[in-house]
């Protein structure tokens, strides 16, 4: 027996509901709605609504129309991925996405984040330039702010730029939907599928998730936890292979926080210049220091046309609304091809919001204001933080001391599996960052990284504490 | 003789105001502002400043600071390319580059562009949606709308399909930034560097930019200007060939404007499931449909899990938000992660002012209206730029009819040269596209995408009345 055409029409409004397209509590679109989209008759969808309150899916409020039952269960939904928790060994990818995941889990204090704490940031402040930006947004706004992106934007972070000493002109800055689409653009503009590029070791696992994706072959360089980077390293693997491009942090690196001290920025460049080797310079968080002075970036060497200096305001002024850029050097005009065949450009309003903002900022030190206060919350956390890893962690763990950021970079020593931590970690809602996310081999696997920007609290207090004791059993065996 | 380190510093904010770091009339940093920014005395920052001003390029305004003096010339900016002008042969990038600048020339009539004409959107509701949007936004926002992307705007989405009786499930949905990166994304989600993908010949230019880019190779398949993608060429195709993908817009393709005819699309998805090649399904024009039946995508057969259906708001309510989606089947967690790896996420606020607006639109009946006015509008202006083209152009000219969408197709015959015409034209102040864009070979070297989304008057009737007259010089030889 073939289905009646009022019962496949039922069906379809079941899926639906299953798949929350509509909610309890939601009206579903009129019979007459029903009738014109289905080209069925009244009848036969007057029929398929009383099949479905007959079920109890639906009820029926006189005058009003049909609603999703209210107490009707939902539905399992799609869900996450759980392979992790039971593997002995974590994937690098998996362990990535879960992560991001935890940090969207509001019962899991995610240490493991790579996020800022969201409330450090002025969003009512943000919010009234987004207001008045858009009420005074041209309808050729769409086209004015294609690629290199806004002028008045570009032109307040060139002032950025020029008061620490550092000479990039407008023209040279092309606006991106965030840092990391800098990176992946960098990283297209100077290499070729096949090539070589130098990364840190360990490094920001969207160099490693990037130089994959484009099918690049990568020379890890070691990285220490206080110097960074280290040249002679870089200066041995220039002269082994045929490298393209090198891709750095030169101030409080992702994950060890460690800042290049100047000679070491000045024999890295050296050696980059002899080589010809373009750098892509990831500094997203040199705003983010805790001394009284700001890290120079390699950017502000005479070898700046052919540095792809990424950075963004996510870090420290207005995470989600996606806005970055890259002071390209040379490569200014291949960016913005680059990004004109991807995603085209970067979202107007928020451009138009941030130039405001900056703009008002320069005037009245309203951004300057909330980056001194910025720095000072997260230098304190930080402290609070690290100060309670001394205490509890076993003392053979080792713990970073950076001056800037929000990371700390904990070595709990080679008998210490941290995707077990991790693992053990999550299960009483904590997550961390365990070391194999920093490399694409099992180097770090006794390494942690911690985020350090969230409000020293029970909470926090309370999640050192588990690791420190899940740390102490792991050691014990 | 050695600069000394006034005159340095002079040359550094003498080349800050040539870049245009400053602009005539700015205010240059305080001299104390100076001094701790470079760390020279104050008398060594006076003297800079003394000595820019007795070159008349800053003015002391006496109780407020040094300005940049009004009158300096400002310096030549970065030139645009203008290799294409000159050229014999036209570059496809290049020229691809060039009409997007040619649309934010306002001395250009943009024929050429590939954007409605921008003041065909409700941009004060808009502002209104995005004013609303942002006050209500919790800190927590930007993590909790990554990747799918935010769930009001994606169940907005949903319902939408489901009213025009598509099955796809909020969670299906993934939120991009535009529907260039949905295409992008499902691209490296259904192949690896060096597949075989079948396009469309002509075809979108982006989507022979992506295939580029992503080292692939491409079957073009032959296209008709009222039918769309033959059937019968591209089962040929699969047979030949290991074709991994097949790209393709069934409705109002751009440039052609056709829309395959039911009984084509329904013998493509068999084809297509025949063979198991996934379909990336570009849609962005589908809600610009001049009758009174929206066209069903092929995402509306039974073969949906395999088909990426990429659309976004850009061309239909709001231009430069960059908000689009990807309907993605059984592909939504690559396509999560890809752009979890590329661009993170979809910028926060926009998406949020976009649930906003469409929740209000679903009550008031908003955006539907905006959408009908939208249609009549741009069925007016393609009617009346189609009769001109009809009335003015030479008699061998052949002009596509489209039953939606804002393009005309031009075939100018054998012998006249579109590229020479594109040349010409814009030396008059008029852009179009050279048929030369969509395609990789020259296959389409005499014809033209004309934008029909302006309003029709004295501006753009002479814009067609220069391009009759080019091509009729050009027919004469």
């Amino acid at each position: 027996m073939t289905e009646s055409r009022y019962e496949t029409l039922a069906r379809t409004l079941r899926r639906q509901i299953d798949t929350q397209v509509w909610l309890p509590g939601d009206r579903l679109p009129s019979l007459r709605e029903s009738c014109k989209q289905s080209g069925l008759s009244l009848m036969t969808v007057l029929q398929a609504y009383q099949l479905l309150e007959s079920q109890g899916v639906i009820v029926a409020r006189p005058q009003s129309g049909y609603y999703v039952a209210a107490g009707l269960q939902r539905p399992v939904r799609r869900q996450p991925d759980e392979r992790l928790h039971a593997a002995e060994q974590v994937d690098v990818n998996d362990a990535i996405f879960d992560i991001l995941k935890a940090g969207q889990d509001p019962s899991v204090v995610p240490l493991g984040s790579a996020f800022p704490d969201p409330t450090l940031f002025p969003q009512p402040r943000l919010a009234r330039s987004l207001a008045s930006a858009v009420r005074r947004m041209s309808p050729h706004s769409a086209t004015a702010n294609l690629p290199p992106g806004n002028e008045e934007l570009r032109r307040s972070i060139a002032r950025r730029y020029a008061q620490n000493g550092i000479e990039v002109a407008p023209d040279e800055i092309v606006i991106t939907s965030g840092a990391m689409e800098s990176l992946g653009l960098s990283l297209q503009a100077v290499t070729e599928p096949g090539d070589w590029v130098a990364i840190e070791s360990p490094a920001f696992y969207g160099a490693l998730q990037a130089i994959e994706r484009r099918k690049l072959k990568a020379i890890a360089i070691p990285t220490d936890v206080r110097f960074g980077m280290d040249p002679d390293a870089l200066e041995k693997a220039l002269e082994t292979y045929p490298v393209k491009a090198c891709w750095l942090m030169s101030s409080f690196q992702n994950p060890l926080g460690c800042t290049m001290p100047p000679e070491n920025k000045a024999r890295l460049v050296d050696i980059l210049q002899r080589h010809q080797v373009a750098l892509i310079e990831d500094d997203v968080y040199s705003e983010l220091y805790f001394g009284s002075e700001r890290p120079v970036p390699l950017k502000a060497s005479s070898y700046r046309s052919e540095i792809l200096h990424c950075s963004s305001f996510s870090k420290c002024l207005a995470p989600g609304f996606r806005v970055g850029w890259v002071a390209a050097g040379k490569y200014v005009e291949r960016i913005e091809r680059l990004q004109l065949m991807s995603t085209l450009s970067a979202s107007v309003p928020v451009q138009l919001a941030l130039a405001d903002f900056l703009q008002k900022g320069g005037q009245q030190g309203g951004y300057d204001t909330h980056l001194r206060r910025l720095r000072r919350v997260l230098e304190q956390r930080q402290m609070a933080m690290h100060h309670a890893i001394i205490k509890e962690f076993p003392a053979q763990v080792s713990v970073s001391q950076p001056q800037g950021g929000y990371f700390l970079w904990l070595d709990l020593g080679d008998n210490v599996d941290a995707a077990r931590v991790y693992q053990r970690a999550l299960a009483k809602g904590v997550s961390v960052a365990p070391g194999t996310m920093f490399s694409a081999d099992e180097r770090f696997r006794h390494c942690l990284r911690i985020n350090t920007s969230f409000e020293w609290g029970p909470h926090t207090a309370r999640a050192i504490s588990v690791l420190a004791g899940l740390v102490a059993e792991e050691i014990q065996g």
